[in-house]
């Protein structure tokens, strides 16, 4: 059985059971998907619970299932899940050094592989997929003093903590500070030096993907519901179609491959309540193409097989084939490392260290910063909708009434004055609509790309611990030596693949900055523009009401 | 003995007491002056506290040395307060309606006539005199997110109610209509049939007077000080000098001589905390100039012996004669309608009430009007200096901060934005104190000249009790007759004055009507003015930092 945490109201044709804070569940299934519970209420109705609604009684719970071994596809989602890293969790469990670890470790992937086990689509069990609504706000409705922010969206009892596995604990820097690399040299990532210092090797065309186009789709005879948008990529011009589940997918195979030495920003939010409505779609698809533009931007992650195949891939058979061919992939995590290739002068591990340091402070500065300007954002966003243009209404409905009890005086000559006083208080209540409006103008896109910031940020701090593992396992190198668990080319090895991991950290730090100057400058010339022309607009509507004003 | 009911700091040099709530004080004297008692602490030491501070033991209350013929300057202050009208208490006494009562109800203010004992000029026990702040608001700094608005000045501890004797009970309509004008012509009010209806008679040249150069003097050996202005009437070209008591005493006297037929407006408030304080000063000075400006701008009131003693004294004699004189003045109170004269064709009691009504309906909605006005302007006076400059200055500071996180980067090529961005923070700064000393730049004048109405209007309930009773009085006049009460001479007299009455009001309201138009014109354009102004001088300042980043 389950105790019901949190009202939940199921969402018509979804299959979904409404429940109630407090009511007893008979538990039918908890293996229909993942975040969902099928179960039974006491008037014997059946249906879907978000599971981060219930209390499941022990001996249920997901993480049983997981000990069974008839519950595969309960372990295939565990891996699908973006902390944990098959090679990770190995990786955790090995105390001792030696190559006979790092043989099980870059083999041990293999026998979880999420693609062994999921050869089925699996659309049944993943209901969450279109229940996002994302970024810093969704709601850009004039409401009351309170609630006017889109942060509204955000309250406690609506979000769903999907996530409920803990981090991963810290990369391990054996497995790839010694590893050799592929064989296969199209897997390279080279690091050139360009005029900033090490770059990637950025494609010689860029590429774009526009989304567009959300359209409502069904499966199961209308069971279940989702979203599908369009991807036109500007390379092949051929657009695709994909479920939020599917960039998800995506998220999560780019995270697994890039995310030790690349930011990979999270997806908009997974949220139960409130998908389909109009708004939330337009917010998330808007999330979606931030998103994939960034992605398309980096030269390393859009040249990659799996951001190749999402958006290139010409049927259902070259998808299937696609996904179980990246989800296979071995050269994944702090593996990464075994790919990057420098031309450039070996460094040491002091100067490593330091370049490691001198980012983190960066990058935490930033976050810091872009924190304190989301927060004032979101302060000044609330007063813009709520409490300020009521005022400008007050001051408007004041003008227009005394205006009116003016008019009422039958002294003679009032026109002039009630006239112009009307048009005073009109101009007001026109100014307190642009008021209202203006934040989704200005503000919105100065709080989205920051937003987008605060996720690349929170990346780094993952990014730098690898590098600060390695930089640490290096040190010891020496000791290691001594004691016999690695010899002098070992050693030379590992110095060799720590420089190559600081070419790989300042290329980034590289990409970053570049494309961080490109963004603020974009968004803060259109937040000064959208700004200047809301003060020119009211300055011009007060000017015009004042010259039905006569002169004295 | 006393108890003391709220903490009071003493003005140093003033001789009085600091004293804390709770304290019991040993009373020396209530007679010291009005609104104020002398006091010995505990610690022996003596000193002056506000009468409102304390509570008083009975048997030593204020009321209470009424009754005793001794302290005859105790009652001389009861009659000096503005609400207490001597014809009226006596009027309120009569219950019968009789010759006999007319002609003791005509003598019987002269008995208790101020000037019979009050021939010293008794600043001694005047000290409230200099302490007002008036207005809606004495604080134009930029404090907390709450006192920001000037209204934190009226704080219910800091208001020393000094009116604490009950309304007046309504005039008496007997009293003025059957009284016989004076013989005097020149002390007649004509009213002339003007293009808008009936008019005062307007002098052929306006007057004017200006108040400047405050200064702090002081008597009794230091012992008390207050502020002297200095008023130069536009007429005599020759400045006089006057203490706030003074205004005080020239209101008391337009109250009492014209109050049942014009609206007299307040003084700015008297108030104990903060006086010599600059900035109370100037905005005490602001008030009485803008309260002179309108009694100067009235027909009647400008022309009146009172009005023009005050601003054309020549020395201390002649303005000592001159209020003993004023004091003795019998055409007061509702007796003013005894001198009205008017040219036109004679209303009946009908039309007369409709007028009536009609005003009573104006003043009613234009105070509603009004109040909502000073309501919301308060209110937004509040953001415009709390909670807007400093979200305004976050913002700015979120922008320097960012740019000087960016500047830390050694990226090459970040110069451009991250000075652009310190250009757009600094903006913001100073848009943040823009934003805060723009309510002194508009708001202000239009509070000041909706408070000033509010003024205003707050007469006009008595104005229009008083034609009310006439009218009253009037339609009782058939049965009068017929009892024998009075004559069919007297009912002609009766309605001849209720007819001028009413051209009196309609006269009043005309001249009230185009000073309205006027100073609501006025103002509106001085609003708007500013409003565009500050509206355009952010977007220029805004276009100016926009200039300052590199076109995409």
């Amino acid at each position: 059985s389950a105790q019901v945490l949190y009202n939940f109201t199921a969402e018509p044709g979804n299959n979904e059971l409404s429940v109630r804070e407090g009511e007893t569940l008979t538990v039918l299934s908890q293996t229909v998907g993942r975040g969902w519970i099928e179960v039974q209420n006491s008037s014997g109705r059946t249906g879907l619970v978000p599971e981060g609604y219930l209390q499941v009684s022990s001996g249920e719970s997901s993480f049983h299932v997981l000990l069974e071994p008839v519950h595969v596809s309960t372990v295939t989602e565990l891996l699908q899940d973006r902390r944990i890293n098959p090679s990770r969790i190995v990786a955790a469990e090995i105390t001792d050094f030696t190559a006979a670890f790092l043989k099980s470790c870059q083999s041990a992937p293999k026998v979880l592989s999420p693609s062994a086990v999921d050869d089925e689509d699996g659309e049944w069990d993943d209901d969450w997929d279109d229940q996002s609504v994302g970024g810093y706000h969704g709601n850009n409705q004039l409401d009351g003093e309170g609630g006017a922010s889109g942060q509204s969206t955000h309250g406690p009892s609506m979000k769903i903590s999907l996530n409920k596995f803990p981090f991963s604990k810290g990369p391990s820097p054996e497995v790839f500070l010694l590893a050799k690399p592929p064989a296969d040299s199209r897997d390279r990532l080279p690091v050139y030096m360009g005029e900033v210092g090490p770059v990637w090797l950025y494609p010689s065309s860029s590429l774009d993907c526009v989304i567009a186009d959300p359209k409502k789709e069904s499966k199961l005879y209308g069971l279940k519901s989702f979203i599908e948008y369009q991807l036109t990529p500007s390379t092949t011009n051929r657009p695709v179609n994909h479920r939020y589940k599917h960039f998800d997918w995506l998220y999560e195979r780019l995270l697994e491959k890039f995310g030790s030495a690349l930011p990979i920003p999270p997806l908009p939010d997974k949220q139960v309540t409130g998908r389909f409505e109009e708004d939330f779609i337009r917010m998330r698809m808007e999330h979606l193409q931030a998103w994939m533009s960034r992605m398309c931007r980096h030269p390393v992650v859009s040249q990659s097989d799996v951001f190749q195949l999402f958006l290139t891939y010409r049927d259902e058979k070259e998808w299937k084939a696609g996904k179980r061919r990246t989800e296979r992939d071995e050269a994944v995590g702090p593996m990464i490392f075994t790919l990057i290739e420098s031309e450039a002068a070996e460094l040491d591990a002091a100067q490593v260290e330091q370049r490691c340091e001198q980012y983190s402070q960066f990058t935490k500065s930033m976050d810091d910063g872009v924190r304190e300007l989301l927060n004032v954002g979101h302060a000044h966003w609330k007063r813009c909708t709520g409490p300020l243009p009521k005022e400008y209404k007050r001051i408007g409905r004041a003008f227009r009434n005394l205006s009116n009890v003016f008019n009422s005086s039958k002294y003679p000559g009032e026109e002039t004055l009630t006239n112009a006083m009307t048009v005073a208080g009109e101009t007001y209540e026109e100014i307190a609509v642009i008021v209202a409006q203006q934040p989704q103008k200005d503000l919105h896109f100065l709080l989205e790309t920051n937003s987008e910031y605060k996720g690349l940020l929170s990346c780094f701090p993952e990014i730098i611990a690898v590098h600060k593992a390695a930089v640490e396992k290096v040190k010891e190198a020496d000791r290691l030596v001594s004691a016999g668990k690695i010899n002098n080319n070992d050693r030379k090895w590992m110095n060799q693949r720590i420089s190559c991991m600081s070419y790989s950290l300042q290329a980034e730090m590289n990409h970053f900055h570049s494309n961080r100057i490109y963004d603020y400058n974009r968004v803060m010339q259109l937040y000064l523009e959208q700004q200047v022309t809301f003060y020119q607009q009211i300055a011009d509507k007060l000017r015009a009401a004042l010259s039905q004003f006569t002169t004295l």
